[in-house]
């Protein structure tokens, strides 16, 4: 789906607009294409694997050994593996937002390596809780290690992030982080309970799934956006400021993850088509849908109730899935959620317009919610 | 079990000699015996129950409710109930360490809520991992709320913890206290995955099982015992000294309930008589009988490598257990132990000399070691 020539996504108009109205805001399209995201990404993750490895090897045995493969450097045999552990969004961001003040990124390693240690907590413990079997077309650690071992890796990661984040030098950056760690790691744990509870009810508002989605994916980008800036010693404005900019960020993203969770190329995702559907996900185009008031929309309320009523798990049938697709599809759903992310991406960017720092860096910066939303038109 | 008279406990020796060596050490054993330990403990508990619930208050649904009935807060049906929480040694160390600088114990409160949410965390994830269904007769968070409400439980009172800690008003106070309260918590987490893996080995040294116990139990008694006086601003060396001394506290706790945990009248303690050697628990006493040597340390090891050997994880008859509990007993684990739980109590107490307080500060720091070690002899 291409969205170059649409009106219906504001995104492309608001950033016309900010960028002719905030000089230091937003940078003309020419400059941002030349940020090479995918290689800004990479580099985040190597620039933080040693100081990663070194925190997860002053866990206990087994935990030690799980996290190690829990994090790919080791294979299913226990053997050193090649894996690099892919891109991630996280590191780069903690330390894209230590150069803010115009100093290298140095500042931000222990922001990158908290902020990894802080989401592998949740992915552990998530795949336990949702019985999920396989991660990275590996089996996860409860599947692999047991569950016991999983529950610890979870909090033996949770603790590490919050103890690196206290090891750095400086008093009151460190403790300035501690706080930024802790607010997420609140947030991402409520968000987790409400995931849970809302599977078990028939209807959920899109208020409640936005609300949520800011928790599990909000907060954690909003954490490694500001995370790095705090530890320069940066201002409470600014880092504020980068704050918003992530979790407005995270919301992008997780609208683009909810479109990919439904209609993504499984060549491209890695994932089942429908995956999201099959799983009776109320993702952010279910739900949308469902408000809709439309017909379709109404037509799919019975069916989610039906799931509810009858307590079914039965597996839904292709001819199924392809149907409440299509419903979702009609009753507007994916094009809110497309109109979503884009407005999700715009409020991004706007939030750096109040932070001075170097073109070269705001360049980056406002490439990554660009590049998170390209990913579905 | 009394110990009164026999010259086989270094602790009564040591204290004569420390109680006259040093000045501002430990206090005449008249002056020790007016301190009522049990209100002091049910008061720390008193003193922090509104900062412990507000704190749990602030967690999502249906956490909040799951924590509040782990608490005792609650009924099985989620009507409040009466329950007061009991005693407990963390909060009443945390806000006594306060006093050390001659101010109330008012700087203590926060340190004392966090020790309460973090030592709830460990209670919450270990039922979970160690599959017990019953404590303080009720059944435990993951057998009425389900395991995926215990894990998020477990894992909201770690990160609550945290953010109490961070929220003190003194940046340099809270970062100490949150650095002393991530040491804790990461010790009880290591110390926990070294109790599943030792699980699983026929065999545990002495040196191990205490490392263990001073992860599990030392830690955190010495967390709670100088996380106060952090807070108060106390110095560095006065933290540790206190530290010290919860540490040692904490390994005299654990020799004395690895005593009950075998010997321990039924109708005294709450639990089913020799419930440590049903569970296979490899204990102090079991540990030391073990390494001791002896005829029986033999006959019992070789109990031991079968139960390993067999996987067996049948029953054992209370003939079997009466002669286990006597070959423990004839190896002179029992006595090992006891010797243990009084040198630790002296070793406790030693580690006040170095602090300067209120007598009536150190009167209670001295006796809560004797009200520990009392408990068996």
């Amino acid at each position: 789906m291409s969205t170059d020539s649409s009106p219906a996504f504001p995104g492309h108009a608001d950033t016309a607009e900010h960028t002719s109205l905030h000089p230091h805001g937003t940078l003309p399209n020419d400059r941002i294409a030349r940020v090479d995201v995918p290689a800004l990404l990479e580099e985040g993750r190597t620039r933080c694997a040693a100081g990663l490895r070194a925190a997860v090897a002053r866990l206990a045995s087994p935990m030690d050994v799980a996290a190690a493969y829990h994090f790919g450097w080791l294979d299913v045999q226990g053997r050193p593996s090649g894996r690099t552990g892919g891109k991630a969004l996280r590191p780069a961001l903690a330390l894209l937002s230590a150069e803010v003040t115009g100093a290298g990124d140095g500042p931000g390693l222990p922001g990158a390596v908290a902020v990894e240690l802080l989401h592998n907590f949740s992915l552990v413990h998530d795949d336990l809780m949702d019985g999920d079997e396989q991660r990275r077309h590996r089996d996860t650690v409860w599947k692999r290690h047991g569950p016991e071992t999983a529950i610890l890796v979870g909090d033996g990661l949770l603790a590490l992030a919050m103890e690196v984040i206290l090891e750095v030098d400086s008093v009151r950056a460190a403790h300035r982080a501690a706080r930024t760690l802790t607010t997420a790691s609140r947030a991402l744990i409520d968000g987790q309970s409400r995931d849970l509870s809302y599977e078990r009810r028939e209807q959920v508002t899109l208020e409640e799934c936005l609300h949520m989605a800011g928790e599990k994916t909000g907060a954690l980008l909003a954490c490694s956006a500001s995370i790095g800036a705090v530890l320069s010693g940066t201002d409470d404005r600014t880092g504020q400021a980068l704050w918003d900019y992530g979790y407005q960020l995270g919301l992008a993203f997780q609208a683009v993850d909810d479109l990919l969770g439904i209609w993504g190329d499984p060549r491209v995702t890695g994932k089942q088509q429908w995956g999201d559907l099959r799983r009776r996900k109320k993702s952010l185009p279910v739900v949308a849908a469902a408000e809709s008031g439309s017909t379709a929309g109404q037509r799919l309320r019975e069916l989610l109730a039906d799931d509810a009523g009858h307590g079914s798990h039965a597996e839904l049938t292709d001819e199924e899935l392809a149907m409440r697709a299509a419903l979702v599809e009609e009753a507007g759903g994916r094009t809110w959620t497309l109109q979503e992310a884009w407005r999700r991406r715009n409020a991004a960017i706007r939030a750096l317009d109040s932070v001075s720092m170097p073109d070269a860096v705001r360049q980056r910066f406002v490439a990554i919610p660009d590049f998170v939303v390209a990913r579905v038109g």
